[in-house]
């Protein structure tokens, strides 16, 4: 319906959190020459990398290797990726971090935006990180709205209202997690795989994520029924959608 | 992802229902040029019919009146249609009906179903009607599962796994009815009006429908965004999908 | 906004449940003048009657007893019982039972109707009676749908939409029953408690039924706030609106 | 139940809302001589006057635009105005906000209140206005509870128990709107009309909630029954109770 | 609490599913030396037998193979099975296979209950197992229902109030499945690899479970707390209780 | 499964709620040998007062004569208490309130905690208590989070994943409260009573909260089933797990 270009934004409270969870989706959009943009709100410094603080690393000193895990893992997604520090555990929300973000949303005119969704009792960062999201995307839409520089927005400046897509957090149950959109990653399985490559510390993963794909991709497999022709080793990810689907034909 | 020839088949608790709640979806299938096919699993002769029954019609003029009006409205939207006379008020489950409904779906070989929901406080022939329809959809899936002739099914013969659509209810709030899907049906309205006006009985409701699809329009647009550009006149359907949607690309 | 005279209908499963959990409604219901009628779908001859299976009694003395235990009840509430004997444990559902009590609907013309709950994980009558009661109420409403002698209904004959009451069941929170309306029953909770007193294999129930009642009062008077002046000894019973209120007056 | 003064307590994010969305129940109210109050806690000056910022208004200046048409939309409806000024897009909670709320609800003791619904993924200060309609509330019960002057209320002072209902959200059940209350405000249209017509800048509002009232009243009048002899043309706003309705008659 | 012998019954829709989504539970049971039973209500011969169809078998023959592996597959757990031969696809619901099952539950006096959940879009067969098992559990813990020959129980046949646990669907969340219980079954998994090996016509699953088994493990060690020292192989199995858990300790 | 020294953590909003809802979780844990620690956030000067307030008291006094009968009651039940005195009505959330509590999981090394849930519309600081809790109990878990004086903390003072119980809230339908544990305190309810009686100005709590045992005994004696001989008189308290049971036995 649309012709704007297509760019992809991903919300990830932590360093890591996009790669497990998102990185086929990434990988699918910029296998088909579309931008895609990762904001990390924090490094994960505290709650995700207890090996580096047993191994009696400095706060810096974990940020910066998180940071630059994280930014191999974007490239090997063909993403592009920002940080903006915003500390974890808690991961706090407030008016000027959802301000930054806003900018954020403006400069990259997302059509498709990802996100954490809205509950999960193991991890209250990654809820903030959906409010924050969300209420970003809502304040970017407005021509009210200045941005952070304290400067009016124009008629283009804008955003429109880019569809959002919750990603599969650790435990889907616990977090009412219900996914309506089953997405195919078979071809971008491969650069899921270098992107968990880029993060040696979390090697246990690398075969959880890649059963969990086999599993959501017997999903995409049943829903999508025999007809198909799907392969047996189809891959797939799971997201739930925040908005309703806006459509001009019913499939 | 389909090679399938598109086929759209909608099961009607009674006669009318196809016509207000999913009008435009079918005439929006057909002036594509695919296929829709009406399958109507009573007349509505006992409990949609007052008017008739205060009037002094038998039972017998009372079914053959809503059959022609129907006929006409299911040509007003291109539809082919069928009716199976099951009863009304109650519509009674069985596995025979159920049976007679796998035939539906074999021959028909649906790419998309829609139906009622399954929740309505109002109205126990709608549930019905759905869960008959959504029954006989896992069953004609199966090859083990026999035609109702008693004949097994060729693998041609089998259906896919076609995405189902509950269309809206008359108050969907109480039916649990949360739309995920909005459908803009603006260029197939006129067809839907048509179709509308061939059910003389309910004249009062034709306007009333109009208004829900401009209501249901503004929704498109605020869901889709300024940036596509939809007209003010947007006119829209809503919808539920019962299985996640499955895809290659978020969007 | 009605001019109907008021009538109360309330649908119960076994024969002691209506004292146990609308004895309140209905008391209050009589002693303002109203007429109130009381439905057994079954004794609970089977599966309420332990410790007369176990004295070694027939079931066709349990039936009597259980008979004339829910007779005396009903009298000591004002209201008139009627038995359908349908069997219990199960209860079965069937058309024939359903168009009895369509019948007793166009003859109560109720315009208040009790029942219970939709779901009950220890009870499967409970939710049967339930189902039943909401679709002869449907049915009855249509003139087109017949009576059980098969004459059809006149005008005047087929119903209102009366609001419907779901009771308080034994295990609330299980049952997915959440109270939308608080009713004071002080008043007439002495003829509760003698309706509970003709129920006499049950003794332990009058003591337990009474701090309920102690407990929704509170709730009532909670909800009410102070400001209304309720005594400290208001009593209450706990209901479940079914259907939206209608109203011209929001209080 | 109560002996107190009718007083209608409403309490709106933006300088509209309460038009759009409770004019029907603010006028009925007024035209039984009752009191009513409208607190808006902004004008909606960033996030709801695009077509201001695009003409080029200052801040200010659409601040006052909007004041202005807001205070006669409620004098058209009859009703006392006032505004907090909090700001809007977003609209940040805080304990002094909540304070000035508390000072409001003693002062008005509103035996009936009316605000936004829990939820609402599209403008995240309705939500806001909401949370802080009702922790005042409960604050204002309390006696214990400074006034924001620091002085302590008398007994006479602090509130009672007035119930809550929400309001119709523009996209109902995105935002998990399920009515339980259909009020008629087919008397009271008129008013609603011309308070509608204050808002020249939304003037394809006027139609669309014309319309929405129409829906509104076919679902009165269908959950009133036909026995009541509502008219044809009945007018209806939908609500949902957010405590438990206490009553002495089930009705 | 209890001073019951421990017994396990497993009421399953179709031949195979007790193995891939209960086996761990049977060995752990089994290999504590409590007894545990297995009850197919059906063959599963017509919804999962697709190979064997097209491989040109008769209905006869795909029953005995499937009746043959889930022997093998039952021996390799340790457990007794039992097969009522009630049809599938639809597996229809009646008084007589529930009181066939009702006999079961007499005869095995079962301390635990296992059986799918109530909801599955994907296929009837299982909700309707559900149905029966929880209505049968009910119906047998009652004096005044008769054994499936017209006898009375003596107060030793009838039951108590096992806990009922669903097994995992495979599609959880499209099921409403929120597992509860995350039973560690890594000593067992063993022998439900053994299981599933007797059912070579879906060699693909065998690694599907294994994965899953890993992922419900992490979960088991994630909701554990890393204090109790469990291996990083832990295997799990996830449930959902159907009533609450009763207890003399929180733990 | 565990090896460590059970210990009981109580993070209650104001000084009384943790008698009347968890005394007898409290004092079961006590009974056996275990150390319960209890955490007052506030004393509930403001909100649970009253009658202290129009008695004409400080602030002052009225915190000094909850916080000593709270330590009454405290003894009374065998268990610690202290109080971070945070203020109520409203009960502020603050990241420092949050270090304070994560220093009291470090130190108190809970294996079960216990707190208020997540949802009551009559007491914003119960939810607030709730979040708070919860929010500590993961931020004791990371290594990175440091104590609140700054210090890191070690391997051992770190916890583990110990379960959460929401107790039962005062309208538990209201909260969504839907207990999965039932919890029998039939031995401790004797010194629940003595802990009740040392809160003398609430003297009409002791018996309704005596009547709510026994309903809830009742619950603990219907899920338990006939089989385990349960006294007539067994008393009980509900509670919601917020996370899944682990367990290795199925029971």
């Amino acid at each position: 319906m649309a012709e704007t270009t297509p760019a992809l934004l991903v919300v990830s409270a932590h360093a890591g959190d996009f790669v497990w969870r998102a990185g086929g989706a990434i990988a699918s959009a910029t296998m088909r020459g579309e931008k895609a943009t990762v904001v990390c709100l924090s490094y994960g410094e505290r709650g995700e990398s207890a090996s580096q603080w047993l191994a009696g690393k400095s706060l810096d000193e974990i940020k910066a290797i998180r940071r630059s895990e994280a930014e191999a893992a974007a490239a090997a997604l063909g993403a592009d990726i920002e940080f903006l520090d915003l500390g974890d555990y808690p991961l706090v929300e407030s008016p000027e971090a959802v301000a930054r973000l806003v900018d954020v949303y403006r400069r990259v005119q997302p059509t498709v935006v990802l996100t954490h969704p809205l509950a999960d009792p193991y991890n209250g960062d990654h809820p903030a990180a959906a409010r924050m999201a969300l209420q970003a995307r809502v304040l970017a839409q407005a021509i009210g709205v200045a941005n952070s520089d304290g400067s009016y927005p124009s008629k283009d400046d804008i955003i429109g209202a880019p569809p959002v897509f919750f990603f599969e957090p650790h435990q889907p149950e616990q977090c009412d997690f219900k996914p309506n959109v089953l997405l195919d990653i078979t071809d971008a399985f491969p650069k899921k795989q270098a992107a968990m490559e880029c993060l040696p510390a979390q090697k246990h993963m690398w075969e959880y994520y890649t059963a969990l794909a086999v599993r959501r991709g017997v999903q995409v497999k049943r829903n999508a029924g025999p007809n198909l022709g799907l392969p047996h080793e189809t891959m797939g990810e799971a997201y739930m959608r925040y908005y309703p689907e806006v459509t001009a034909v019913l499939a």
